[in-house]
């Protein structure tokens, strides 16, 4: 059965553009497969602890990490995951790094020689929003940690993310980006128009 | 008064190499400066929460926000500060990211015109500590997302942070790897080396 895994990391709840755009994915990908599994996790409204001491541990003596093995299996049973990812000092935030150093467990890592490994065939789509432009040949094209660093984690889990971006989503608030307002607004109904098509194929 | 603010944030408390170098700087910087300040903070065993649409909202209200308040006095006040660094999957530990999201408050960021800010003068020395090499030249260099990132989120701050690698310290635990015990010690010597004589400078 397909089962859909959407995670949101915005702090907006309201207003946020990541979250409008994931969830227009989701809204899309559900109308699709109505008999479709769907599992939501907000990271912001209920975020993780930071990995820890007591958790490594655990690890190290091979014991029982029943969040991790939670969290592991979550990403395991879905067929897409998708992720809705703020840019927030041109990272990702805090709680998303957690839930990656929660859930990159070698036992998802792709074989180095073949790269296969468990999550080969899952579907990663990864939206993001960003408050400037950080597209090739931008002046901020070297800032964004955002996607070369997911592309980068989930490629050692043998996974090529596929990414949506809205972009500028400043433009409304920050005097210097006013003059990209237009650009805004395009930007958000083109990752509007990509999720819909991607959430269908 | 010279003021040292010394972070660490390894998960590990024992054999932790990232606090055994960025120890080593403390100490001969404290040993060279015997009238100076010295303030401790260790991310992992007193965890920051991540920022949360609570703090946002005071934020937008321009509200009270004695956490953020004490944490961004706390590196003001500060003409050195100390990070110690293990990377985790590749990126900074979730908590330095949390911290860095308290932190990087506008009133930080440097002119962006004149590169002068509030921090202008204040030295940054990173320790970091890497599993493998990331080093140019070497396969998993692109992999590096301390370095690149933590240059690009101090440079808005109008700081140019100085590093300090011990590499490769998984050469005694990961197969693979073993074969760079040699230059995984030698690594380990020249941190150790490199941050006394920055301590002194």
């Amino acid at each position: 059965m397909a089962h859909l895994l959407h995670i949101d990391t915005s702090l907006r709840t309201d207003g946020s553009v990541s979250r409008e755009v994931s969830g227009a994915y989701a809204q899309a990908w559900r109308a699709a497969r109505p008999d479709g599994r769907y599992t939501y996790r907000d990271l912001a409204v209920e975020p993780l602890p930071h990995i820890d001491a007591a958790a490594l541990a655990t690890r190290e003596a091979d014991g029982d990490r029943p969040l991790e093995r939670r969290l592991v299996e979550e990403v395991k049973s879905a067929d897409t995951v998708l992720l809705g990812v703020p840019m927030y000092n041109y990272g990702v935030p805090s709680s998303l790094k957690a839930w990656l150093d929660w859930v990159l467990v070698p036992e998802l890592f792709a074989d180095q020689e073949t790269g296969e490994g468990v999550l080969t065939g899952t579907r990663v789509v990864v939206v993001t929003a960003r408050g400037g432009s950080y597209a090739p040949g931008t002046p901020r094209h070297s800032f964004d940690f955002q996607e070369p660093y997911l592309r980068a984690v989930f490629g050692v889990l043998g996974v090529a993310p596929e990414f949506v971006h809205a972009e500028l989503t400043l433009a409304g608030v920050v005097p210097h980006l006013a003059q990209f307002k237009e650009l805004a607004a395009a930007s958000r109904e083109d990752a509007h128009r990509l999720v819909r098509e991607l959430a269908v194929t």
